[in-house]
């Protein structure tokens, strides 16, 4: 099983070799993945070690080749729906940005309990009330949830995705959320990132910096 | 030195030693915040050390005089100015979040390349052109900033931020970011963290989260 970290860094690579693609290059060099993503060039060798991919001491890995061993690992072939509940700005914020993104992962169904919003197309997404939860998330066969409603509701919403059979959660309502074993949550937390942040533009840098991918 | 993720779990205490006394809570057992905030009540007591904040076996921790003693810890009395780079879709989500919650952290000026939002006023924030940067910063005392523009803008901004004397940014750009040693960076990549979300959703949980604070 991949670690978490790893996953964070493979998705990345995926972004910077499209990038390299774009500016014409057929070969990269470990370092110069490293150097793009910030990491050294040993930890992009052991990363890519788990897709198999060979690569030629000389000319470094082919970036398509590369490119197409992501694509499996992550099974980018299959749209991915997801689901969004709160169509607040930050929901409206994250659908517009989905719509222009075009990758596997597309926002199908987002919820709200504003019942002026039912029915309504927001930025190319069908807006449904709360009490649809179970029937989309089953019809669509959505697995992955993103929670941007209010701290006070988010529980409850992820209570009802658990029985709904989501598996993966990425959470930005400012809470600690309880999700079972079997259910992987990514916890963005606007406000808490901020107090750190100034927190440690106040105080100094920590000694290790724990912000690293 | 307080590291990032102590941190990250005393803004959390914060939050949730609000809502006790909200509630009408006066004092609040070490077990019990530990429940509320999904961590060890060891690890409560642990994190508490820090703060010198005495407990009574009996009743446990008065919330108001916790509460004080992070206030403290964290110089809640002191408003600390942030700057927004990037008044899209997220920078208005961010500065209507940020106007609502009125904490001590606020958003003073947001900055943006698209002529048309210059010297306009927006969820009660003033947009500025990004050659104002150096003058803005300096004039306000900013130290924390936000970045929300796209991923080819960034690293330009940041390196003018780091000249002009940041010390913590909280950064949206789906790029990596390259900072000083002085600087204190958090990443919130929603879509990496989506596409984490989706392959743990499809592959199954990985053996040991990351995922907590």
């Amino acid at each position: 099983m991949t670690a978490p970290r790893t996953v964070s860094r493979l998705t990345l690579y995926v972004r910077l070799l499209n990038d390299l693609l774009a500016e014409g290059a057929e070969f990269v060099h470990s370092h110069e993945l490293a150097r793009r993503a910030r990491v050294t060039a040993a930890q992009v060798r052991r990363d890519l070690m788990v897709l198999g991919a060979p690569g030629s001491p000389k000319r470094g890995y082919k970036c398509r080749r590369l490119l197409d061993e992501l694509s499996l690992f992550f099974n980018h072939e299959t749209s991915k729906p997801v689901a969004l509940f709160g169509v607040g700005d930050l929901g409206r914020a994250l659908l517009s940005y989905f719509k222009m993104r075009h990758s596997d992962l597309e926002i199908v169904a987002a919820f709200d309990i504003d019942p002026l919003k039912n029915g309504r197309v927001i930025h190319g997404c069908r807006c449904y009330p709360l009490d649809k939860l179970e029937s989309i998330v089953q019809e669509r066969g959505i697995s992955v949830a993103i929670i941007a409603v209010p701290a006070s509701a988010a529980q409850l919403i992820v209570d009802r995705l658990m029985l709904a059979g989501i598996k993966g959660i990425v959470n930005f309502a400012p809470t600690p959320l309880h999700v079972g074993p079997a259910v992987f949550l990514e916890n963005l937390d606007v406000a808490m990132s901020l107090e750190k942040a100034a927190y440690f533009a106040s105080k100094g840098m920590p000694k290790k910096k724990d912000t690293s991918l």
